[in-house]
C-alpha cells in the first residue's frame, strides 16, 4: 500500500513534464545499446508507447549499423570504412535499405505492438519524405547521401492518427536511387521539419565529458554557441563531434533544445523528459539558458 | 539514480491502465473527507489535472453539504432534515445554488488553474444540462429535486476544447426553479449520458464492507445482481445505499464499471484507475465480472 | 389584421440592422435598474434569448454590487469603500465571487432557459478566461484586481455551440487567488479580445448629457478624441467617468463602436442595435465619424 | 419613442416562432399576384431576405405561367391547354425554360441582392435536381413532366454556404430532354426531399373557404385525412385541387404541416410564420392537431 | 488488341499533363463554332465531362452572341451595334439575360449531364458573383457592362461539391440592374479571382497569326510584354484584340499561362492541356518562357 | 495532328470508366511476370501512377517469391516446399520480411516517385493491418500464416492524404510473431475490408482458361457459383485455383467484381478498367452478370 502511495506520488511529480510535452512532439535518435541489447531495446520500446499512451507524440528515428554490417558479412560482403563513413555500393546500397527499412524497422513496429501501441514504419523513400543527394568528396562514397530536403507530412498524418512513425534513416534522389544516410543528421533535419519540441539523441556514453576519462566529469548542458571552442579543445571529440552537431542543426531549425543521453541507463528518455535532472548533456542556445 | 529508475519502472507498470483509459472518460463524484481536507483537496485536484495532462478525459462532479451548512448557519438559518435529505425552502435552495456553483465549484477550478490544468465550472443549470423535478413525498421536501433528464452537450463541448469540467449538481426544472440534487445521483446519471468508461464514487470509509466494524473484511467486488440481497441482509446500509445505488444505476445506464473508493486515502483516484488491486469497491453486472 | 401588418412592417425597417449584426458578436455590459427591477430583468432576458433566436451573438457581461452588498450584511459583514472601490478582504472577495458566480450569474442563466434560451454561465476563473492583478495603490483595497490578460476561448466555443454566454466578472491570479474586478472594465476587455461588433454598457441615465440636471441635453455621439477635454470640463463626470473610459477602450482596441444607453427603458437594448435613432450616448472614433 | 417601445414589444411577441424556425428550412411555393404585383414582388423579396437574415432557411420555388405566356405571345407562338395543363411543343418547352430560368429566376435573384440578401438561382436541371418524366395520357401533352425524382443536394450546399435558393421548376429526362413542371407539385417534392420544417403555397384567395362565395368563411385547419371527402363535396374544388394536393404530397412525405396562405396580402409569408393567428388553411395529420 | 495497346501507351504519355492539372482550376472561355456546331458543342460538352471524371476543375464560362441575335429577331427587335459592341436598351438587356442565363446555359448543363457529368448554371447574379458598372462612353451603349468586381464563392463552392460550374456572363450593378458584359472580359476576371492554373480562350483561327492570310503562320508562343507592340504593328488586330486583352488580363492577375485555341478542331481543349505541342497561341510573362 | 485527334478520341471512348472508377478504391495483387520483367514493372508502376493522376485509388499488393528465393540462395538457406508452400524457419520469416517489406516494397515507391507519383510503403506489421495466425496443418509449415483480421485504417489514411499505399504481405501474431503470409488471399482481404470497388489479381497466363492448352480458350466471365464445380471438371487448376478462390474471397466479402489478368500484356490494368472488352477473366455472382 505504502509502495502504491510512493508511486503515485511520483506521478504527481513528473506532472509539470508531462503537461509541458503533452500534444507535441519529441524526435528520438534511436541507437546504440539500446538498439543492441535486447532487453533495453524492449524496455525502448515500453517506453516510447508508454509516452504515447500518455498523449505525447514520440517520432522514433533509427540506424542500425550492426545489422547491416551481418548481413553484409553473411553476404559475403565486405564493410569499406572511408573517414568513418561506410562506402556504399550500389549492392550495399540494396542491402542497406533492405536491412534497415524491412529489418529493422518493422521489427521495431512489431515490438511495439506486442506492448498495444500503434506504430506505422516508414523510411525516407516513403512520400518523398527525405530527398537526398550524393555526397561530393575527393573520395567517392558511392551512394551515401546527404539530406537536401525534408518533407514531414507524412509522419505527421501518422502522428494526427494516433501511430508512432518509426523511421528508416534512408532516402532517394528525384531519379528515384536510394542513398544510405547518416541517422543522426536524418534525425536532427526531421525533427527541425517538425519543429518537435525536442531532440534526443542516444549514445553509449554518460554524455559530453569534460575528461573522457572520467564519467563523471558530465557537462550537463552545453550552450550551441561554445560548441566550435569546445570541438578546437577536443573536449567534443571522435564519434561525439556528429551527435554534437546534429543538436546544433536541430537548434538552429528553431528547437529549443536537444539532449545527448545515455542510452545504456534503462528509461533514459523518460527520465530525461520527466525529471528536472535530465540525463547526458543539453544543448541550448546562449539566451535560452537558465 | 535508482530513485529514477524505480519511478520509471512504475510508469511502466502503469501503461496498461494509462493504455485503457487514454481518450476514455471517467465521471468522479467527488465529496466526503477529500474535499474537506484542504491537503487532500489539493491532492485530489492535482491528481485530477495529472489524469487530464495524459489524455484521460475525468468529469469532476461535486457536492458541499459542509459548506451550505456551514453558510446557512452563518445566515442564521437552520438546516432541517426530513429522512436525510435536507428540507430545502426558497431561500435555502437559493444558498444551495450559491455556495455549490459560485463558491465551491468555482474554487474547484482556480485550484485546478494553480495546478496549470484547465477547467470549467458549470452547473445543471447550464445549457440545461440537468432537468430536475420536485421530489413527490408525503412530507414536503421543498426544493428538492430528482433527475429527469441529463444533457451532456456542454460536458462533452468543454472535453473537447481540453478542459477539465467541473460539475455542481443543482438543477432546474422546466420554469427556471433551482432545485438542490442529489450530488451521487446526479453523478450517476452524467455518467450515464456520457456512456462514460468509468464511474467513480469517494466515501470516507474503506469501501463495501462485510462487517462495517471491521475495515479489513471490505468486498472488493460485487456483481449488480447481488445488490438487493445485501441490502436486505445489512450488509449495504446507511449512507452507502445511496452511494452503491448510484453505481447500479450507472452500470444499468451501459457503464462496464463502477467503483466505491476510500477518499481518505491520498491519490485513491489514481490508485484505483492505475492498479489491479484497485481501491474500494467495485460492481459490474454478473457476466462481466472474470 | 391592420395590426399585424404594421407589425411585418416594422420588422422590414428593422432588417438592415439585423443583417449588420447577423452572426456577428455584441457584448453587452448589463447592471443598475435594469438588473436590480424585476420586471426589466426579465424584459432584458428576453431581449437577449431574441437576439440568439435570429443568429446575433450576444456575450452578456454583469456585475452584481447590491446583490453582494445585501449578501455581506447578512453575513454581518460591512461593505468598505475606498474612493469609490469596494475594499476587499479575503472573506469579502469569497462572498463575491460566490454571490457573482454562483447566484446573480446562474440565475441570469436560468431565466434564458425559461425563455427557452440556451445559456452557460462563465466566470473570469473558468478556463483561465480573466487573469487578474491587484491594483497597486497607496491605500491597500485588498482583492480588488485589474484584468491583465483575457483570453477569450471558452467565451467564443460557447458562442460556436449555439449557447449565450454570460459572465460574472471575477478573475485570478495565477497563484488562483480570486480578485474582485470592475464589470465596465472586464466586458470593455472582453469586447476588446474578442473583437466584437459592437460594446454596449447599461446606465442609469438617458446617457452623456450636456447638462447633467437635463435628460433632454442628451449628446447622441462623441468621438473618443474628445473625451479628455470632456472630462477636464466636467461634462463627463463621477460614475460616468468609468463608463465612457471602458467605451473608450473597447475602441482602442480596435471596436468599431460602443454604445452608453439608457437602462431604465424597456428593450433599450433592441432600440440601440435595430434603430437609427439608438439610444443614449454613442462613441466611434473620429475619423469613423458619419 | 413609444413607437419603438411598440415594435420591440411586438419583436419579443414574435420570438417563440422564430425560435421555432431558427436553422430549420422553410420552402415557400411562390405564385399569383405576389408575383406579378411588382409592389407585392418587392414586399415578398424583402420579408424573403428578412427571413435569411434572422437564420431561417426559406428555399424559394416559383412558376411563372403569365411570364411564359406574354413570351410565347410576343413570339407569335399561342398557348395551347389541354385540362388545364399547358400542351408544350419543343419549341415552347424552350421558351418556358428560358423564361423560367433566365428570365423570372434570376430577376428575383436580382431583386434579393437589391435588399442586399445572398441568393442564387437554380433550376431543376441544375446538378441533376429534378428528374422528370413525360406525363403519360391519352391526350399528349407534349413535353409536360412529372417529378420522378428530386436531389435537393445543390439546395442544400446554397443554404450550407448561406445563399437563398430560388428554385425554377424545370426538369430534365435521363436524355437532358427538359420539360415544364407543375411548380405547386415541384415545390412539395423538394420540401419533402428536404424533410423541411413546413411548406407553404401562396394563393390569390384566402385559403380553402367553407362557401366559395364568402370569404369569410374561411377552413383555418384541414386534417389532411379529411380531403378526400371536402374534394368529393365540392369545398376544395378548381384550382385549389393541386394546391391541397402539393400539401397532402408534403406531408405525407414527413413534413409536420404546410399552408395555403392568401398571397394578395402584403407579409403574408411572416405572418404565417411568426403569428399564432397563421393565415389562410394550414394542412396537418390528424394525430398532429391541437 | 494492339489497338488497345497504343490508346494505353497515349494515356501514359498525357500523364505529366494530367499530374500537372490535377484539383487544379482551368477557366475555359467557350465561344464561336465550337458552340453553335451542334457536333463540336457535344463533343466539347464531352471533353469538359472528361476532364471534370479525371479531377481537373473546369470552370465553363460562355457568351452566345448568336443566340441573343436570333431571339431579338423574332421578337423583332433590331440588333444595333456601336463600335462592336451591342447598343443594349432595357428590353434588350433583358433578352441577353433571358437567352444566355435561361437557354444556352441550361442547355449547356443539360448536355453535360447527358453525359453523365454534374453540372451547375450560374450566372453573374448569382451570388453577387459579377459586380457590374455601366461602360461610360461619349457615345451611350445602353446597359453595356465592365466587370468592377468578382466574388467567386460560389463558383469554389460548386468545385467543392463536385460540379462542373458553367457561367453565363450577365452582372448586376448594385441595385440589382442587369447588364451585359462582354464574355471573354468576365472569363478573364473569373480566372484571375479564382487564381486559375490556366486560362483558355476559344476562337475560330488558329491563333495569332503573323500574317493573318496564311493560318500556317501562327505564333506559338507570345510574351506579354510584346503585345502592345503586337497591336502597334497590325499582328493582333480586329476581334483578336480583346482575346488578347483578355489572356493578358488573366496573367497580370497572377495567372501562369493563358492560351487562345481553336474551337474549330476538335478536342481542342484536350490538345492544349493534354500534348506540349498545345494549340494555338499561348501567353506568357516574359520571365516564364523557357 | 490527326494522331492528337485519335488520341483525343480515345479518351473520351474511355471516360465512362473514368467516371465509373472516379474517387473508388480499386486492390491490384501485383506479381508474376510483371514484377519480375524489369520494363514491364516500370510500365506498371507508371500506370498505377496514372491511375492515381485521375483520381482512382489504387491500392498495390504485392509477394515477391523469386527475390525472397535469390536472398535465401545467397545466404546459403534453401528453400523448402511442403504442398507448394513454403517451410518458412524464424530466419526464414526473417528473410521474407526483409526482402518484402524492404527491399521490393520500398523499391516499387521509389519506381513510383520517379515517376512523379507519391507512394507510400507499408507491410501487414504496420498499424496492425494485418493480424496473422499460423496454419494449423498436420505438416508444421513453420511461420506461415493466415489472415485473421484485416484493419485497413492506415491504407485509407494514406489514400486520404492522396498516397498510393503500396503494400507488402507479411502480417504478424498477436505476439509480435511475423509470419509470411499468401499474397493473393491477404490482396483479396484487403479488398473485402476496404470495400473496394474492384479487386485485380495479375498472372502469367491470359486467364481461366476452358483448355489449357490453348489460350484461345478463354473464359471470359465465370459466376462465383459456378467455380466448385469448375475447379472438380480441372478447368480451374493448380495455381490457378488459389488466384480464383481470392477473387471468391472478394466477392463473399461484398465485392461487385474481380479479375484475374494477363501480366504479361503491357498496360494490362488500364485495359481492364478502361474498355469493355477487359482482360482475362472476369468474376461475379451471377445475379450480377448482365
Amino acid at each position: 500500500m505504502e509502495n502504491i502511495l510512493k508511486k503515485a506520488a511520483w506521478l504527481n511529480e513528473a506532472m509539470p513534464y508531462m503537461q509541458k510535452y503533452h500534444n507535441k512532439t519529441v524526435v528520438v535518435k534511436y541507437g546504440g545499446s539500446a538498439m543492441l541489447n535486447e532487453e533495453l531495446k524492449s524496455s525502448v520500446m515500453r517506453d516510447i508507447t508508454l509516452l504515447s499512451a500518455i498523449g505525447i507524440n514520440v517520432v522514433l528515428v533509427h540506424g542500425g549499423g550492426p545489422e547491416i554490417n551481418s548481413m553484409l558479412a553473411r553476404l559475403g560482403k565486405e564493410a569499406v570504412f572511408i573517414d568513418g563513413l561506410r562506402y556504399t555500393d550500389a549492392e550495399t546500397a540494396e542491402v542497406v535499405a533492405m536491412v534497415l527499412a524491412g529489418k529493422v524497422n518493422k521489427g521495431l513496429v512489431a515490438l511495439i505492438h506486442s506492448n498495444k501501441g500503434r506504430a506505422i514504419g516508414l523510411c525516407g523513400v516513403d512520400a518523398g519524405m527525405i530527398t537526398a543527394e550524393r555526397i561530393e568528396r575527393e573520395t567517392d562514397l558511392g551512394f551515401v547521401g546527404i539530406v537536401s530536403e525534408v518533407d514531414p507530412a507524412c509522419i505527421s498524418m501518422a502522428i494526427d492518427r494516433g501511430y508512432i512513425p518509426v523511421v528508416a534513416t534512408i532516402g532517394a534522389d528525384k531519379s528515384g536511387q536510394v542513398y544510405n544516410i547518416n541517422a543522426d543528421t536524418a534525425a536532427a533535419a526531421i525533427a527541425g521539419a517538425m519543429q518537435a519540441e525536442k531532440f534526443i539523441t542516444m549514445t553509449d556514453v554518460a554524455g559530453v565529458l569534460a575528461d573522457q576519462s572520467d564519467e563523471s566529469s558530465l557537462i550537463s548542458e552545453i550552450k550551441t554557441e561554445d560548441v566550435p571552442e569546445l570541438i578546437a579543445r577536443g573536449v567534443i571529440a571522435g564519434g561525439m563531434i556528429p551527435k554534437v552537431e546534429s543538436c546544433v542543426t536541430a537548434i538552429n531549425e528553431g528547437l529549443k533544445e536537444a539532449a545527448i543521453i545515455d542510452g545504456r541507463i534503462e528509461h533514459s528518455i523518460l527520465i530525461e523528459l520527466f525529471s528536472d535532472r535530465g540525463n547526458g548533456t543539453l544543448l541550448r542556445k546562449y539566451h535560452q539558458l537558465k
